[in-house]
């Protein structure tokens, strides 16, 4: 296939300072210490023990069977974390949790909690347990920590698991449906095969891959195929459906097979989806899945604000789609597309203190409307299904906290690709790494506090053969590059500008993004969002909250005309920004609600500050789509 | 009390040409017989020889206790009907269910097919099916069969009910509740004394409206007392709560009783919740309840447009509201409000054709979302909850159609109001009526087209005595009155303007009420409608429908500095507007949703149509609240 480039692993590049460094030693201080807390605290932990039966008290919830998965990711958020910085007390815990694993292992390499505890005559029999899905997260769980670790008794464990899930599904056709309700595996066995190199695991994934959509599974308690994109063979899909998690995992796996197998047809099937997500499914954030029902997409263009779902691991997914997109198709969109998950719907995802996460992330809060009593309405006692005010320490379903971790730790993976005569640089964030140009070793050095900016030095030191192309990002307008004081000479291509490094020991290259403050409008095919704009500066999509500006925020109007002051935040790592607008006031409605439009306005002065930081100054009214003063 | 008036009965008004004419034509031919087809089709009327049982095929709903009240409001409407213009083919039906009620009524006069054929030893156990609902609806049906047609069978077989319901409830306390689950009782009984001059049945009715709110219910199955209006004594109530309809049918019981005792205690709480309706929980249309699940209010504020709920009996139900409270306090607000619903959210609840019906009224509608497969979503197939695009001609739950025609039936009731020396008159409709001012008769017309346009004639014959008092309706900023011919000398009070007759044989009054188009802006606290305004001419709200103006209409502007052309329209009866607007193009949206605003805007014709007459033209997008170009 074309184009097909080569990942430079986040365990060869040092992220040393900038705001990524701050948000990956907060994850690593806290954040993983939070969730292992909370994780030992709800049991987890010791589910592994399994002397649990169903019923006990602290018994685990409905997804028994995925717990096996949140200490798995939490398993790989280690891994990734002392690969960076050795942990003696995270390794120990994990070490520990392995050595459960094998001693409850099943001798035929079978492991699940809860199919060993409460149901051992149920294995493989529901397709909808999860059971595959944690398979995964086990065997993702198991090349990490080998990878991090070089122990390899996890990955001994998980590839006999592997090779069991092997003989029941591809060779004796033992189980009762043929693909898992919850994808996962797939991906996972790509993973297993290019670190053991048995290709075994790849075409088991294949096979996953080529049998969804195409087979009626009779186990399947949802009668809806397009919730696990089981309506049409993975290669005439066109359209993300379904459950959102469910559905990026899959389009990862379809991405990974489409590069080891040079699959052209399953690749257009990506790309097919990827441009129906970006086009009309997306949230400004990166956010995807905007129904809470089914944690799933909808119909293009309904993308509600304050019923967003936008699932913390939709993004999470998604993000991690692009990526795998990005080794075969050199393309600005992918990464682009990861920049608006990076620094909007998925780093709202967590508390600026790292021990709090949102498992939906919404673009409006309306805390009065959200926390009101519909037992009233229901006949029964609870909030709306979608009351998301604040971000919590835990959850009953607690899959996006160590999935949160997990990215944090790993994100320079994201950073390069390669091929044999060009470096492609796609994100901006401070660090150090090496690379080969046509053979020759080079070190490559990126200086910034992007986002605070969009200012950023590189260096490339070795040999000057070949090229680095650099993203520029679709916020952009304006840019420069500057080789060693020169302006360069950019080929520009799919939205990456090519540098030709001079033949010297060090190429020093300077490039200025112009970060100016931008307003959005969307799609007016997106209703809810028409009239209004967002505030964007850079990556970073901005908000406003009730705590800085009084509430009724769905009236207050920006002046397009008004200037923009930076002033620079700690806490947030970018500024906020300050601005004047309008707003009506509610003078003369104490009786009516309905009045001829008076037209008079009283100016307000306004604080925006970035999405991703909502929710961290308490309970508050929050929007991201603002109205505009003169709405043409 | 003071400022108590008499009404003049809808059975002394002839209403013989105009709007409502027209309205009353349909309903009188069309739409009483249409009804009654569908309810002979889905088994209704054979329910009553109780030969059913349950699980029969064409086995009624689960609210078959309360299929006896949609028959009954069909007598009721048949017997307004029949008392201005015979009709022996609908008198007879109704003798006939008349005959089948006395076989089937039991000897100690309890009525009630469900509780008779299913379950007769759960008689008044279970308080929330509907029984006392029932027999509230039979008792208003006979009142009304007796007043229209001197028939006094149906009333003396309810009577007989009411002294059971009396034992039982009042006397014997044998009943598992108190109140009923569904308020209706409480005001059919004050009807029932009205007619009969029993007293015990207004004990009886004050007797229920005492209790409600301060005994708590053993078999009430809904957890929160709000739905039925319980959480506290009504005399303490100050919000609107609870399931709409109940809510309504529970603030007139409180208001004829506040009438009837002078309880001024009782009126301030009706008042008060009135007021909170008005000021707070009301739509544009007076539609009131805005969410589905429970067909309830929910708090201040709160009225989405797309999901607007706003069930047509909960319009009906505060229109009577209104009437009620217009008879101890001459005050505008009542009968604006009641002119609100009769143009806007009660009108809408029925086809122009007169055959087909909404049981909610959203006030914007967009198919493709209302529409899509949530199977997906929920795991089971079928639309949303509020997939609400058409009107229906029968629902399972069929309440609101022969709610609907008893309304139009005796709109008449809501007319005119008289003490001894004035005469109010509160809606402007074609009729002819007589009335004693002084203790002399006189003979009063109305002539108007409207709401065709504001001009009305009104004839007063008689010796000019006394005054007569105009209600200024609340969307009117300039109006003339003349007396004679002569400029009018108007006192005005709370909303009505005050002329004294001249010592004549005849007075005539010339009205204009200038019927300009207006654009409405919403309080900022209903943060769904910033930005955005309706476009009203009198009391008519109007909407924009896609099958004119093409979709996406959320994102079309008005341009408040466009003429308006107004156009006649036969089917409507009161005319379209034309304007221009603009609108934006999706052109550059096809590969992002979201860009730098460009401000660029397309000039656009736009028609307005009654909002009362949406969704006659098949399945449309539909808007009242659109985007206005400059946004102050």
């Amino acid at each position: 296939m074309n184009g097909v480039t080569t990942c430079i692993s986040f365990m060869d590049i040092s992220i040393d300072n900038g705001f990524w460094n701050n948000r990956q030693r907060i994850n690593s201080e806290t954040t993983i210490y939070a969730v292992w807390e909370r994780f030992k605290e709800t049991g987890r932990f010791d589910a592994f023990n399994f002397d649990w039966k169903k019923g006990d008290p602290n018994t685990p919830h409905l997804f028994w069977e995925s717990w096996d998965s949140d200490i798995a990711k939490w398993v790989e958020s280690v891994a990734y974390i002392v690969a960076k910085k050795p942990d003696h007390t995270l390794e120990k815990a994990v070490d520990e949790v392995v050595n459960l694993i094998e001693r409850h292992q099943d001798k035929n390499g079978y492991f699940n909690i809860y199919f060993t505890v409460v149901e051992p005559d149920q294995r493989f029999k529901k397709r909808s347990a999860h059971e595959l899905y944690t398979a995964g997260h086990l065997i993702e769980a198991a090349v990490a920590y080998y990878r991090a670790t070089g122990k390899d008794k996890l990955l001994n464990l998980m590839r006999k698991y592997a090779d069991h899930i092997e003989k029941v599904f591809k060779i004796d056709h033992s189980a009762a449906f043929t693909t898992c309700g919850h994808e996962e595996i797939e991906l996972a066995l790509v993973k297993l095969y290019r670190t053991t190199g048995e290709k075994r695991y790849l075409e088991l994934s294949k096979f996953f891959i080529d049998s969804r959509g195409k087979y009626s599974e009779v186990s399947w308690e949802l009668s809806n195929a397009r919730f696990a994109q089981d309506h049409l063979p993975v290669r005439e899909q066109s359209t993300a459906e379904g459950h959102a998690v469910r559905a990026t995992y899959l389009y990862c796996a379809m991405a990974d097979l489409a590069l080891e197998y040079g699959d052209k047809e399953l690749f257009a099937a990506c790309r097919r989806i990827f441009k129906n997500i970006v086009a009309r499914r997306m949230y400004i954030t990166g956010g995807i899945g905007s129904s809470a029902a089914g944690e799933a997409f909808t119909i293009d263009y309904d993308l509600p604000n304050l019923t967003a779902y936008a699932e913390s691991c939709a993004a999470i997914g998604l993000a991690q789609f692009t990526r795998r997109m990005l080794y075969i198709d050199t393309d600005s969109i992918y990464a682009d597309v990861a920049e608006r998950i990076f620094y909007n719907g998925f780093l709202s995802s967590i508390s600026l203190d790292g021990k709090s996460f949102f498992y939906e992330n919404p673009l409006e809060i309306h805390p009065e409307l959200l926390n009101r009593d519909v037992s009233v309405n229901e006949g029964k006692p609870g909030k709306q299904r979608f009351a998301i005010t604040q971000r919590k320490e835990v959850f009953r379903c607690s899959c996006c906290p160590p999935n949160i971790t997990r990215l944090i730790a790993s994100i320079g993976d994201f950073l390069y690709t390669s091929d044999q005569r060009t470096l492609y640089v796609h994100h901006y964030i401070s660090n150090k790494t090496e690379t080969r140009l046509n053979g020759m070793l080079m070190e490559i050095t990126q200086q910034t506090n992007y986002p605070l900016n969009g200012n950023i030095i590189v260096t490339a030191k070795g040999n000057g053969v070949g090229r680095i192309a650099f993203r520029i990002p679709y916020w952009c307008e304006n840019y420069s590059f500057r080789v060693n004081g020169n302006l360069a000479d950019v080929t520009k291509k799919k939205g990456y500008a090519y540098i030709s490094l001079s033949p010297q020991k060090i190429n020093t290259i300077d490039i200025v993004f112009d970060m100016k403050v931008q307003l959005i409008e969307a799609s007016p095919n997106i209703q809810e969002d028409s009239g209004r704009v967002a505030l964007q500066r850079g990556p970073v999509i901005y908000c406003l909250e009730a705590v800085d500006n009084g509430g009724l925020l769905r009236d207050v109007r920006i002046d397009p005309a008004a200037s923009y002051e930076l002033v620079p935040d700690n806490d947030f790592g970018v500024p906020v920004i300050r601005t004047t607008g309008y707003r009506r006031n509610t003078e003369g409605f104490e009786t009516n609600l309905y009045r001829p439009v008076s037209g008079e306005l009283d100016r307000v002065n306004l604080k925006f500050i970035p999405y991703f930081g909502f929710a961290n100054r308490g309970e508050s009214e929050m929007v991201v789509w603002v109205l505009k003063k003169s709405n043409n």
